[in-house]
C-alpha cells in the first residue's frame, strides 16, 4: 500500500463508512453499516447491510475473513447488535471469531441495542473504542437517528422553484420548472430518503407516481405517504398503485381502501385537521426513518411554520415566472422580519442547468 | 522570475488587465485600461488609468519606462487612443518613445478611435498585434462597450432577497433581510456600476441615499438616477444631497429642482410612463456606462419584460418571509411555462450569511 495514511484507524472507518453508503437505497428501515476487517495492515474482510432481513455488515466482513479474523481488528460504523432480530447478534459472531479489537464510530440509538454490544463485546475481552468519525456515520443514518432518538422521522422538504421561488403558474402547470439533472438528482432523495410524502391537493392536481425512477435495478421503491385529512384521494390516483408500501395518513375511514395501503387515523389539530406531529410520530410507528416532503405552499408552510422540517433542499431554475404564479411556502404567521424563519446553508451548487441549495435550521439536532 | 509561463504574451496582458482593474471605481465615464512595457523580458513600465481626465494608462507607463521604451513591447489593455480628448493621443506618445511592438487586447469601441489608433500604430511601423485576452478586456470594461456599441448602458438589477424571493415584508420593512457581508459587497457593486437607479416609489418610501459607502478614500460616488414619471420626488430627499451626480428622469418639468439636479426628459410608453429604453439611451448619452437597478417589483418587473436587464445580481438570505411579504418581480404578462424568461448562472457562491447568484440572460451580448 503506497498511502502512508492508509492504515489509519480514520482511513479504514472512513473505508467502512463508503460500504455503509452501498445501503443508501436499500436498507430501510434498518440503518446502513459498513464493516472493514483488518490484521497486519491488511484488509481481509469487509462487507456492507444491503437490504433489511439479509446479513449484517460484520457478517459479510466476516465470512469474508473467514480464520484471517482471528485477533484482527474491526472498524464498523454502528454499533454491533446483541439482540436476535431477523439475523443472529452480531455481537456473538465477533466474539466467535475471536477478534481483538473493535473501532465502533457510534452507539446504536436503537432502545434494543443502546450500548449494551459494546457492553457485551468488551465482557468478552475484547477492546473496544467508540466514537472514530461519529458525526459522519450518524449523517449517514440521520433518518434512523431521528426516529429513535426523538420518534420522529428526519423530514426533507423538498423544493422545485424559479428565481423568484414560484412552483408553478397560477394554472397549476409546473412541468418542468426545473431541468433533467435536478429532475434525476431529487429522483435519488426519494429512493435515500425511503419514504415520499405529499397532501391530498397535489394528488387531486397532479396525480404524481412518487416513485424513484431511472436508479437502476435493486432500489427500495420508497413508501408513499398522503395527508388527506378527509380521506378525500381517490381510490385509483396512481400513488397508491402497487410497488411500494402505501401510507394513507387521515382524520376519517376511508370508505374504500385500495388494496395493500395502510390506513393510519392520526389526531386532529386545533383546526380538525391532521396534527402533523401526531402524524409523524405515528409514521416513525410504522419503521419510516426519513421523508422527503414533495406538497404544495399550504402543506409545507405548515411543516415549516411548526419546525417540522430538518432540511430544506431546493432546486432553482435560472427562471422568472412572475408574481401571479404560485408561491413557495403559505405562511400567514409572518409579519414582521424579526419573525422570519432563519436558516444556515449546507451546501450550494449547481446541478446542471440549476442551482441546488441545501438548508438546516439555524439550531438543528 | 522564477515562473517559466512569466514572460508570456497572456501573463503580461494579463498584468495589464489587473492594473486596468485598479480603476474599477474611478475611472467612469472612461473604460479601465492597464499598461505594462516589456523589454529583454523585464517590465521596465507599467500604469493604468485612474481617473476621468487624468493621464491614460500608457502615458504612466511610458514615464515609469523613460529611455527604456525604446524598442520595447507594449501590453495595453484598450486600443491606444489617436484622438485630442482631456489629454493627446497616446498614439503619438507611443511612436514617439520608439516602442517596437504593440500587443492590445481589443479595439476600441469609441467611435472617435474604432480601430484608428491601430492604424496609426502600423503606419509609424510598429508591429501591431490586436485580440489577446479581448474578452476578459472587454469584461471589465462591460459598460463601456456597451454604452459605445449599442447606445445603452449595461444594467444590473441587483435583488436582496429571502430564500422564498421576497424583498420586503406587506408593511414595507426590509432592513435588513441579507447580512453585513452581502450590503458590502453591493456598495462595491454601486461603486463599480457607477451609477445608481431606482424608481420613485422606492425613494417616498424608503428615503435612500444611494452612495457607495465602506469603500475607503477616492472612490467616485455612483451617479444616482430617478426614475419618475409624474416628478413625484421630494425635494428633500436624500438621493437629491450633493456629492455625486443626480439625474432626475421624468415626464414632466418638476416646479422645483434642487441645486445641481440634472432633469432629463424621457419618452413617454403606450401608458404615458417613461419610457425605460428611450430613458437608457438618454443615459448613455450623458455618458452613463453601467447602472445597478434598486428597485421594486413594477420597475424589476418592467425592465425585465423589456429584456433590459443585462445581468441579475441576487443576494439571498437563508430566511423564509412567507408569501404574503413582497414579491420580487411584477411580471403581469407571464401565463404559461414557455413564456418564463430563461435565464443562465453565472456565478454562485456563498457571501457571508447569504448566497449571491449571479446571472445572464440566455442569449447575451
Amino acid at each position: 500500500m503506497s498511502d502512508p495514511a492508509f492504515g489509519a484507524p480514520e482511513a479504514l472507518m472512513a473505508r467502512a463508512l463508503r460500504l455503509a453508503e452501498r445501503g443508501m437505497m436499500t436498507t430501510h428501515p434498518n440503518p446502513r453499516v459498513g464493516c472493514v476487517i483488518v490484521r497486519d495492515g491488511i484488509i481481509v474482510g469487509e462487507g456492507a447491510h444491503e437490504r433489511a432481513g439479509e446479513p449484517h455488515a460484520e457478517v459479510h466482513a466476516l465470512r469474508s475473513a473467514g480464520d484471517r479474523a482471528r485477533g484482527a481488528d474491526v472498524y464498523v460504523s454502528l454499533e454491533p447488535c446483541c439482540h436476535h432480530g431477523r439475523t443472529p447478534p452480531c455481537t456473538d459472531a465477533l466474539i466467535a471469531a475471536g477478534v481483538a479489537r473493535v473501532f465502533v464510530a457510534t452507539a446504536d440509538p436503537n432502545p434494543k441495542v443502546a450500548g449494551q454490544g459494546i457492553q457485551r463485546l468488551r465482557a468478552a475481552g475484547i477492546e473496544v473504542h467508540v466514537g472514530l468519525l461519529a458525526a459522519e456515520a450518524q449523517r449517514i443514518n440521520r433518518g434512523f437517528f431521528a426516529r429513535m432518538m426523538r420518534g420522529r422521522p428526519w423530514l426533507v422538504l423538498k423544493l422545485a422553484m424559479s428565481l423568484d421561488a414560484r412552483t408553478a403558474m397560477a394554472s397549476g402547470e409546473s412541468q418542468w420548472i426545473t431541468g433533467e439533472a435536478a429532475r434525476a438528482d431529487a429522483h435519488r432523495l426519494r429512493a435515500e430518503a425511503g419514504a415520499v410524502l405529499t397532501g391530498v391537493g397535489t394528488v387531486v392536481a397532479d396525480d404524481p407516481r412518487l416513485s424513484a425512477r431511472g436508479l437502476g435495478e435493486g432500489v427500495r421503491q420508497p413508501d408513499r405517504i398522503v395527508l388527506d385529512t378527509q380521506a378525500r384521494a381517490p381510490v385509483h390516483a396512481r400513488v397508491w398503485q402497487p410497488g411500494a408500501r402505501r401510507l394513507w395518513i387521515t382524520r376519517q375511514l376511508p370508505p374504500i381502501v385500495p388494496e395493500g395501503v395502510t390506513v393510519v387515523l392520526a389526531g386532529a389539530d386545533a383546526q380538525g385537521r391532521i396534527d402533523l406531529k401526531d402524524a409523524l410520530q405515528a409514521l416513525a410507528r410504522h419503521e419510516v426513518n426519513e421523508i422527503l416532503a414533495e406538497c404544495g405552499p399550504r402543506l409545507a408552510g405548515s411543516l415549516l411554520e411548526q419546525g417540522l422540517v430538518d432540511e430544506i433542499i431546493a432546486y432553482v431554475a435560472p427562471k422568472l415566472l412572475g408574481d401571479q404564479a404560485r408561491p413557495l411556502a403559505h405562511l400567514p404567521g409572518i409579519e414582521r422580519l424579526t419573525q422570519a424563519l432563519v436558516w444556515r446553508w449546507v451546501d450550494v451548487r449547481q446541478i446542471g442547468d440549476d442551482v441546488r441549495l441545501i438548508l438546516q435550521p439555524r439550531t438543528c439536532i
